[in-house]
């Protein structure tokens, strides 16, 4: 360990895994073995459970202490009451770090159980042991090939996330990575019995591999030690905090889901303003404004140009950028100006929002480069909102020639390279596909897009109210300064 | 025509349709004859342009003189200069409606192209044919074998639709299809010049095909008229309205649009109140609406019980139920100990969100079923939340004969048998998939529900604030009644 290293680097970088309990079906608690292998985890790994010879081609080992070498790391998936005893035996293997997806203890809401988490925790505590969990579903970290659920991007980046809930974590890395995000590591940490919140926003405050922190918390160990934490974090980088448990009926769900005190809402607003964190309402709003700060990153101000096809969803996009307290300006008159030359004038307009079907044409391509290129030198834009109808609807493919997949891909390339050269930012905005070939399209454009730093948001409101977040967040952090 | 046929009857049941002007390509404009085609139009079908002689296996004619049959209907295509003689053409032919695709009228904003629009106006009224638009998709009716974008469903049912866009109805009718909404008629009516809002909401309200009304309105001729029309139309059924151009930055844009004046929200709110409308703020909302509307339809009170796997998905349930103003309450002691005697203790929860794994095991189905049951025999239970984890993340077909696309169907399936065993209203909320086969898995899932009339939602928070919604007008409708 280097004297710079953080005391929970170690856990990111174990030479070996057992995976104690690990399922024979790919069921409940059998996915982490499928995980580790889908994202090629690079050490050794173990299954351990007495009634499998062989796991998913893997040798499979009956205890713990039949494995044969060195364990740094010890996912357990047996019941709780086996839980005393496989202390025992990480103890006698040197094991570092356990994390319990085991259920059972304290959200139970039960005294006896309860009562084992605690000995569990003094145990571990005794013997070395540092304990993630129980109740959760532990390390995703693909630089390091772990992983704990299929389905998670391969590719490392920029995203760090501490999460009491281990669907949700998924959820964010799967959904999100659709957006283009990847990530440093998200780590789920159930009930927290040892290593909590803070540490982990400790830990990714200082993590040169992180530049923007997810949370999703229903419940705060230490007050304090969480404010000092969530300081340190949202002073280093942007800290985006999704709290389960912002209602009575969602504080009592998470006494069921983690045994967590939820706490006022207002309590925990405070402690977001006072250190500059922002804290968001669902999933869906965690990782627009993620694909905001990664995406987007500054914003010189509020004035939107919106650029697309379609008279009725310009003015709807017109109506929902300005009801996130966005502005929608009319273009100068010689952008307009220019625009008309080459803008047909039936069913089109050119005044802002520029619906526009240049597109469509044979010189497309040229002409909606063109469009861009006015719209970005506008001196009263600040972003560009691109309504790219990617995918939208049923997509139809052959007829002509035309393949909407590698349309899609074209004018992911073309928009993000307007982007770079034209030096405003855009965002596209792509209504949801209907079928799997319209999916096929919207993922290749958002591919595409996440490639060149263009962010994608499935409606103009979500894109909207991300960025008045984001200039929030900015005009928070330059009265911080000053 | 029977004496009590309402006078635009004849506007849906045209037994010739030329589409004058028809593009030989398939883009902009082309579309019509495709998506007439597609729908199979049951009546004779005209492509006019002089350039073709056939056009998608049709005979093609250079004017709309040289038809040699009948002409009910006219779709123009043609740009706005022609119009004035295409009027004398179809006055020759004994067309009896127009529909103008033909864009470049009053919206332009220029006198002269409004002055241009008034004079058609004035011609066709002289010559007794009605006039749909201009600057319009026209008529969407899957009963009379009528489209105007390909990709709509081709079945009808009871949802009626009057919209100012075309691009905006075509979203509705087919995002709405996947969602499992079937229409007797959608209109795209523009500029309005001769039919418009009131005229259709009229219409729509005595039409006996139509059970919900949607609208899509930018501004509105009469005032006086379309309150007595919206209120005529929200007496006899529910009516949902998107109203474009309800900031000051959307009211430009439907002056860019359809020429439409947006006039103040406040007054257009106070005009839905009085009359026991809806109003709405996009198109997901609107969509949303419907759904309820239709597939739940009564609601006898406030209180959700909320099914489904994964703790965390289960509290921030819980929080997006609440902050819609609905209720989650803890689940009777009875029911609990009941749902207690099948569900594992570990990583589940029986009071309500009922965070439940006994779909997973082999005998998932009756335990989900029986789940179900004890939750909607709950006293203080008025509607089930089923958050369905179909196609979430990416779907894995093969692996032990597992095979995500029919499992989903079997879900829905059982759910909604469930539904109509136990008496009470169950919705489900599915997460947006990330995958075409994930995708397929929804597909499957919402064409089986709402061959059930289960309703789904692509998120819990969505569900909640639609029948959020409901309840407000079912609460408005007694309080009319009383």
């Amino acid at each position: 360990m280097s004297p710079k290293e953080h005391p929970l680097e170690f856990l990111f970088h174990p030479r070996s895994v057992a995976v104690v309990g690990a399922s024979t079906t790919q069921g409940m608690g059998g996915g982490f073995v499928t995980a580790l292998l889908e994202i090629k985890y690079p050490g050794q790994l173990y299954p351990v459970n007495p009634k499998a010879e062989e796991l998913q081609g893997l040798k499979c080992y009956p205890r713990l202490l039949d494995v044969p070498g060195q364990v740094d790391y010890v996912i357990s998936s047996v019941p709780a009451q086996v839980v005393p005893q496989l202390i025992e035996d990480c103890a006698a293997k040197g094991v570092k770090a356990i994390h319990f997806f085991t259920a059972g203890f304290s959200e139970t809401g039960e005294a006896d159980r309860a009562e084992m988490e605690t000995q569990v925790l003094h145990r571990a505590r005794e013997l070395g042991i540092r304990v993630i969990g129980p109740n959760c579903m532990g390390l995703y970290c693909p630089e390091a090939g772990l992983s704990f659920m299929p389905g998670m991007p391969n590719e490392p980046g920029p995203v760090g996330m501490a999460s009491q809930s281990g669907a949700n974590a998924g959820d964010v890395c799967r959904t999100g990575g659709a957006r283009g995000l990847r990530y440093s590591k998200a780590i789920s940490y159930g009930n927290a019995a040892d290593l909590d919140e803070s540490d982990f926003f400790e830990y990714l405050a200082q993590d040169p591999k992180t530049e923007v922190i997810l949370g999703y918390i229903e419940g705060v160990k230490d007050g304090h030690r969480f404010l000092n934490a969530l300081r340190t974090a949202a002073t280093a980088k942007p800290v985006i905090i999704l709290k389960g448990g912002r209602t009575e009926a969602g504080g009592r769900a998470t006494m069921s889901h983690t045994g967590s005190l939820a706490g006022a809402l207002q309590v925990f607003d405070a402690a977001c303003r006072q250190a500059g964190a922002l804290r968001v309402d669902s999933i869906d709003e965690l990782i627009d404004c993620a694909v905001a700060f990664l995406f987007v990153r500054g914003l010189s101000g509020p004035r939107v140009g919106i650029v697309g096809a379609g008279g009725g969803h310009s003015v709807l996009a017109a109506d929902e950028v300005a009801a996130a307290g966005l502005q929608v300006p009319p273009l100068p008159e010689e952008t307009q100006r220019a625009l008309a030359e080459f803008t047909p004038i039936a069913g089109t307009s050119v005044r802002n929002p520029v619906d526009t079907n240049v597109g469509w044409g044979p010189d497309g391509p040229r002409l909606q480069r063109e469009t861009l290129r006015l719209v970005a030198e506008a001196p009263n834009i600040d972003v560009i909102f691109f309504q790219a109808h990617v995918g939208w609807g049923p997509g139809r493919r052959g007829g002509g020639g035309f393949d909407p997949i590698e349309q899609a891909k074209q004018l992911a390339v073309s928009t993000g390279e307007a982007m770079a050269q034209f030096g405003k930012p855009v965002v596209a905005a792509i209504r949801p596909p209907l079928t799997p070939e319209a999916m096929e399209a919207t993922a290749a454009f958002q591919e595409e897009a996440a490639a060149r730093g263009l962010a994608t948001y499935p409606s103009v409101g979500q894109a909207a109210r991300a960025l008045r977040r984001l200039l929030e967040w900015q005009a928070g952090r330059e009265a911080m300064e000053v």
